[in-house]
């Protein structure tokens, strides 16, 4: 059986639950940035969450939609992205690289979600190697990657744009020697599926959200394609993940009962949830006895473990 | 009559009012830290507000209290300060090193006052001279400094004290170069006095705070050594200062009023706010009129400003 030394990175232990930083902190720096990467690792939060698309030339790029977002993206003359939203597999890299993505409108309903975020200027769009040439440095060598591949939509069935896509994606990782250190991370199961023949010394980490609890205002929907559940099934989901391969398995917070994180536990699994930022909603998973939260406001997670004598690092 | 270029950094103008990160940016990394200013910077802020005390082997260092603060500071176990805080004025710089300042006790009143701030371990207390080298680097060029001088309340009428502080300070500010970027901040009256004597080139600034409104939990009091205000004589603030030297006036932002803020105009005195965090409060104060605004959430007042069509910074 291969064994996954990342694993051991996102798991709980004594004392100890794991923080991962989701697409960097969103609740305080632009998402989806070097920017916000960096200031991710210097808060001393060593596991990262962020999405990758692919563009039209074929590079991997780390952004959640699959189209270039009005309340996130400016033109080269600073304003608002106008008109239609162009898709992402529509533009180069080159193209992609004129866009500034380093604030939100705050007269979005999405900006206003992150009231406290940063606005910068001069910020693009990361390739999925600026982000694996950073974490390949000495001193980074404690970072892990959840890396997350966004199926889109319009493609879910074609098994070519897949296979593309996440060859495109692990030849970045394996290049940058990162292999060891990542977790391939998605909604997809037949994504996963492939990841896993291309890339068997990676494990994969299986999303899930009940639709009745989808309300991410602004943002693509999770498409999952995988098995269709239902709250009065929700139980059964920890095993289906563990039968299709799956090391991880990543619910929706507001999904998660005490029951499916037993089950989880007994079939091995190691339970990451998504997107924790209030902190009540924090405590609660605390807890659940979760591995791992996944958060908007890594301060906010380190206080809470921290008030209660835990941690989400072990100390040399 | 001399002129002061750091002047126009703090003055409002047209669609722009200013922006001054608080400790660096207290609400999300850890006060007066260069981990904190290093953030701060990042975002786009070019003013940056922090304190500076002296140690006993007089060396101007980066804290706000006259003592190491039990919910800031662990010893080099990782404890929590126990027992009696000691002074700043006891500890040599070597001593001082040997602090942990990276984060709040989430069990304390001032920790519960900055649920987001990011917890960091390995962070001293900075020397003023590491800021100010920090800042002398040329991609800093139009960074400029709001430098608060705290007064040792014990020695508030130490006129031997306050002049050793002060030379010590102004050694610092011009072996950086940095006299055309800093502003001389204090609520001290008479210390402010002995800048302008000692450093005509660098202009003064005024913090006052009605006594009725010190409500800054978990920390050193503001101990105002100015002229006794009161709500009732408030209007008379800005001419006082005016007639102290002070280019700019400072006032608590539960304190100020459209009145004062046109009566300082009127003397030509630049007007700062602070600390101000909450978002009504902020809209509140972009209403009023004031030149800058001080807060501990950079980003909070970057969207407010955004969403009102104005900027804290011309543009290029």
């Amino acid at each position: 059986m291969t064994t996954f030394p990342q694993l051991d990175a996102f798991r709980r232990g004594p004392g100890l639950i794991r923080l991962v930083g989701h697409r960097g902190a969103r609740g305080v720096m632009p998402e989806n940035t070097m920017e916000g990467f960096e200031f991710t690792l210097a808060c001393g939060v060593t596991l990262l969450e962020f999405d990758v698309a692919i563009t039209r030339d074929g590079v991997p790029v780390i952004t959640h939609n699959h189209h270039l977002t009005r309340s996130v993206a400016r033109d080269a003359s600073g304003a608002w992205l106008q008109g239609e939203e162009p898709k992402l597999s529509a533009l180069t890299w080159d193209e992609l690289a004129q866009y500034d993505v380093g604030g939100l409108d705050g007269q979005s309903a999405y900006g206003q979600r992150f009231p406290d975020q940063a606005y910068l200027n001069g910020v693009r769009i990361p390739r999925l190697r600026d982000l694996c040439d950073l974490v390949a440095q000495p001193q980074h060598k404690d970072v892990h990657l959840m890396l997350e591949i966004k199926s889109d939509p319009e493609r879910l069935q074609d098994a070519t744009a897949r296979a593309e896509i996440v060859a495109a994606v692990i030849a970045e990782v394996r290049s940058a020697g990162l292999t060891q250190r990542t977790l391939m991370h998605s909604f997809d199961w037949n994504l996963l599926a492939e990841c896993a023949r291309q890339a068997p010394e990676m494990p994969t980490s299986f999303l899930t959200q009940l639709p009745e609890n989808d309300a991410d205002v602004g943002e693509d929907e999770a498409t999952q394609a995988g098995p269709e559940i239902t709250a009065d099934t929700y139980n059964t989901l920890p095993g289906l993940v563990a039968e299709a391969g799956g090391k991880l398995w990543c619910p929706y917070y507001l999904d998660v009962t005490a029951d499916s994180v037993l089950r989880a536990r007994e079939l091995g699994l190691i339970v990451a949830v998504w997107t924790v930022n209030e902190p009540d909603d924090i405590d609660q998973m605390i807890d659940l006895g979760v591995d791992a939260i996944v958060t908007d406001y890594p301060g906010r997670v380190q206080r809470k473990l921290l008030d209660r004598g835990q941690d989400w690092l072990e100390r040399g």
